[in-house]
């Protein structure tokens, strides 16, 4: 009987989880996905559902009464154990292991078994990060109740990032205050950029351990990494999602002043004032209210990628804010290749506009042209579905890839090769 | 008769008060300085005065009574009247223009004469830099009833950075409240970096408009600056000169979430939370109780730099913050590099710690070496004293540069410059 593993991947207003089967005989393979089903909308209802098991595809559903990430949990449960066609998963009996995707895993430098302490030790924990664990949690919390035969997995964003060095995860503040909050560089997307660093290696047929890379994942939320000899040597976020590049509604880094500037009132500082500031209202400004969406009015980058330059970009607005993603981009790719000392075995864009972005690529890499980057721009117009394709122009000093990052098939492979760290005691 | 320019350079702790002499026949020429004298310790009483007068130079003097930036400009002034050899300069009637360095300008993209009207929106404009521009204005002021026969003028030390193009200068937030409150990039350094800029036009024969230099001013505040065609392309200071590179006492670019997560309390916000962050405090924190102060103890950059990796660093304290610095550096030559396109007449290191600090240029052009940069070691040790020194390796792709900077001259040589504009109406 193969085993079942659910992937689990809430975001604020969606979750998503994926189906996969690994038979206990063929440990060395990848698992296999089954099935697929998405609930996006909570924060815009009514939410719908998209599903695919195999190559079936259903059409998409509007759903009532869906609105937190715990109801799209249960509901996406029981439709997967209602599809007759998903044979391999009866019953919620069936499911061995599933795996969580949790943004912010602080001083965790792997994933954790959710029992009811490290359950609490996250929750503690993401006090750095409110915003970003909240909808995670909400379901593991559903899940230890619901499917408390299985494995709760907990995996980490920011693991991936442990080996950062001290002299760059270190902010230039108080020592003993940076110490008991807990205060540096975490960063975030690591389980993205572990897909990437092993979907590459057997692109390039070269080990993880010699493997060197400026990857960029592009989604609403974006950040950039320096991957030296396959780990983590740093990347644009920061205690938090908010610092580095600007996101569909985040700023990215901006003067840490700035916020203090923001209202009016408060952009008159001085020494007797009494002037306060909201900390819940401004971490909402700068996560929430800003990026793609303050600056432009969608919070869709092809949107704003496809106008940029045309009539319908009457006063500019577009074309400013695609110049200002790719400046920003070039601020992280430039120091990146300085850290490897100019040794880059690839530039890869992964992220949904990472893989779907021919034109921001194009940019990009134009950017960094004399750097030894260039684009066959046909394989860049239409990189098709392979998990790693490479655009670059033939002669290139360096490789530019796109690769189609998948957090849930490797929260799932993680499962399989760490099971030995899994077993019920 | 020549004319008398006094340079005023006023920081938070000191004065620093240059005289010049320009004759009206040789106006082509720069103007040649007279004296020097610096009141430092202001924040630190007793203060102190150091004086030179051609190649005289006085013996360092205890002040007492003198405790604020006006004091410290009074004092000065009686000092340099009162001196015989200064013959130049027999009454303050003697003195034709003050020139004043200000570091906030907000949207001037030049000098400025001070009457009334401008003073008010100086002032007006310093809410963005209250920390920054309070030095200057109480000078401003004092010199206005003092000198009123003078014609006093402001430079500012964003006003370099006005060319930098729209889509770097803005930041990815509600345009509104960007336009209405100010928020944008401004930069700062400008009087610096428009001395660099014809300090290295002279030494590599090369015109202005056709020079390009990654340029860094290293001193107790610290930033960088991205020259294309003689003009500031992009700089690491921002809104503030808060954003960038740390200093001895400022934090630099960090997550702007950090300082909501500084106190205990504050880093448990929530949608409930009635948490507030008192604006002056926070910004407090991060100017002046950040940077090398905390991370070291110390605010003088040499310490650091001679301790690292030796036995005074037992907990490897000293070599941290080098190498977070050097680190921190390398995140702007990198992009600066590619804005240029690869097309860099030279890596500039000026300010009190790039003149002096040997060490700190070795490990950052080793930093670089991949894009072409290399140092001649010998020249690095003991760069000399000329206004720029050459520093590079023989056949080196790029050239590396010290360069001497200095603040006042080019206010001075500015006057001479425009003074066409300054002509009392």
């Amino acid at each position: 009987m193969p085993e079942i593993i659910l992937s689990i991947n809430a975001g604020s207003s969606s979750v998503k989880i994926s189906v996969f089967k690994v038979s206990s005989e063929s440990i060395s393979h990848d698992p296999t996905q089954l099935a697929e089903a998405t609930i996006s909308g909570l924060t815009a209802p009514p939410a719908s559902l998209k599903y695919k098991c195999g190559n079936r595809k259903s059409e998409e559903k509007s759903l009532d009464n869906i609105k937190s990430q715990e109801d799209a949990f249960r509901y996406i449960l029981d439709y997967l154990v209602q599809d007759e066609k998903l044979s391999e998963m009866k019953q919620k009996e069936d499911i061995h292991f599933t795996c969580h995707r949790v943004v912010h895993g602080g001083g965790y430098d792997k994933s954790q078994v959710i029992d009811k302490e490290t359950y609490e030790k996250i929750e503690e924990l993401s006090d750095l990060a409110p915003l970003h664990n909240a909808p995670a949690l909400t379901i593991v919390k559903a899940v230890s109740s619901l499917l408390s035969h299985a494995t709760n997995i907990a995996y980490f964003d920011s693991s991936f990032h442990y080996t950062i060095p001290a002299h760059i995860h270190t902010y230039p503040i108080d020592p003993e205050v940076a110490k008991k909050n807990k205060l540096r560089k975490y960063g975030f997307h690591g389980i993205s950029y572990s897909f990437i660093t092993h979907a590459v290696s057997t692109h390039l047929s070269k080990p993880v351990s010699e493997l060197n890379m400026i990857a960029l994942h592009l989604g609403s939320g974006a950040s950039a990494c320096c991957i030296k000899n396959g780990k983590s040597f740093d990347t644009s976020m920061g205690l938090t999602p908010l610092a580095g590049l600007p996101g569909a509604t985040r700023s990215g880094s901006i003067d840490p002043s700035l916020m203090f500037h923001f209202t009016h009132s408060a952009g008159k500082p001085s020494r007797s004032s009494s002037e306060h500031m909201h900390i819940t209202q401004a971490e909402e400004i700068l996560n929430k209210n800003s990026g793609w969406k303050a600056l432009t009015g969608t919070t869709d980058f092809g949107v704003i990628s496809n106008n940029a330059g045309t009539d319908e970009d009457k006063d500019g607005t577009y074309q400013l804010a695609l110049d200002l993603f790719v400046d920003r981009i070039l601020n992280y790719i430039g120091p990146y290749f300085v850290k490897l000392n100019g040794k880059v075995d690839a530039l890869v864009f992964a992220g949904g506009i990472g893989e779907r972005g021919a034109k921001l690529r194009t940019a990009v890499v134009e950017g960094v042209r004399c750097l030894g980057f260039e684009l066959d721009e046909s394989s860049n117009d239409k990189p098709g579905d392979d998990v790693v394709v490479d655009i670059s122009k033939s002669g290139a000093r360096f490789k530019t890839l796109v690769c189609q990052t998948d957090e849930q098939l490797e929260m799932a492979r993680a499962v399989v090769e760490e099971r030995h760290r899994f077993e019920k005691k």
